[in-house]
């Protein structure tokens, strides 16, 4: 491809689009953050022209969106696909390849329902006007779903010999399960903190994922933008427990 | 694949594994529905056991998953984007083959959607417990959610000429739209049957799915289950507006 990678999204938080950064940064792809670039064809206005299903072909629901070439490619999941097959970072063979997706799916699963504790009635309105109903989703989220989510995860990887998801070589979907753990410590510091000796294999990856020298770069450069309180994973004390 | 494949599905629920079916149904391909069947190795036990993690390989978070030959492929979209390779239910060539990918992705999130309208607290709790969040949510959905799904899909058959969602050709994204608006239909007639004028070429896939003598076979045999009130599109009259 002659021409550098377009990643749209959001330009102000990591959400859905870091999944996609962080592999993109692994892979050492040249990319264009196009929302947060400024100039002709660039920024927020750029994104939501490729939106427009009545005019634009393969246009996305929803942002992030990937452009490579003739490619428009949208669902983050489907995004870590491609890039997983051209830039080596799932299986080459269909059965690794499927597994890898699956994951990445009960991960994009996951990301849902952290979300949906701070907005569990709707997203079009504030955190502030759906506070009880969070609480009670949150409660829920923390005691029910994170066990059963990273008991899930934990048992892949002490299945598949205790380093990677998959085994000894690294995927798209640890790239997220790192960006997963990285959030949960965000939203949830104390919570995480109680339970995190639980999953000893996951917090290993985190460590392994961030140590990786791409990685490490990418986290300590200003693309790496902060969490905060627009994003998926947002700490709201009363929600921690 | 000389054994038949094997669908591990809710015995008493269309679901999510009802895109499974469909798809499997159109490509005319021999399948167990496993935990709805009975005898040694199959019924939901059998079903249980392949979600064990730490005993095996790939194991699934979750149902759907299917069993073909070797591959034990999770996650409706995944196994959806399997059959679409083999049984040519998906183009070929990359562009087109991610495209409806994404567009299967999207159904996939119009599901948890849909899902969340009785369940927005918590699926450990009953619909019972959570009735005003519920019907906090189911209008939002009804008012929000179901045109912003809808009006795109319908720019995006209009976009690619009007009959299928890519175009001429039928793919499993089509059979999982038919399956949106059958569940649709179910759950909210009364509101339905007011917007579907609005979205004239989805009808119109839901029609030609509907009709297509292979789907129109499996709707009139016992291997479709009825819709009902412990799947994901349930008719509570509260929630219809």
């Amino acid at each position: 491809m002659s021409n550098p990678y377009e990643l749209y999204y959001w330009p102000s938080i990591q959400g859905r689009g870091e999944f996609v950064r962080l592999a993109l940064e692994e892979a050492s792809v040249k990319y264009i953050d196009v929302a947060r670039a400024h100039g002709k064809g660039l920024g927020t206005g750029a994104m939501m022209k490729l939106m427009d299903a009545g005019k634009v072909d393969h246009a996305p629901f929803a942002p992030p969106f990937l452009r490579a070439g003739k490619i428009l490619v949208s669902q983050t999941a489907n995004i870590l696909l491609f890039i997983g097959d051209h830039y080596k970072l799932a299986p080459a063979n269909e059965v690794g390849r499927l597994f890898v997706h699956g994951l990445q799916l009960t991960i994009a699963d996951l990301v849902v329902e952290v979300h949906d504790t701070h907005h569990p009635i709707s997203g079009n309105y504030y955190y502030e006007d759906q506070k009880p109903e969070a609480k009670k989703r949150a409660d829920d989220f923390r005691r029910e779903r994170i066990p059963k989510f990273l008991g899930y995860f934990e048992d892949v990887i002490k299945r598949n010999g205790g380093k990677y998801l998959t085994g000894a070589r690294l995927t798209y979907a640890d790239l997220s399960l790192f960006q997963i753990v990285a959030g949960l410590h965000y939203a949830f510091p104390k919570h995480m903190k109680r339970i995190a000796k639980n999953y000893s294999k996951i917090m290993q990856i985190h460590d392994l994922v961030a140590a990786r020298p791409r990685i490490a770069e990418y986290l300590n450069s200003d693309r790496r933008l902060p969490f905060n309180e627009e994003g998926i994973f947002r700490h709201y004390p009363e929600l921690d427990g």
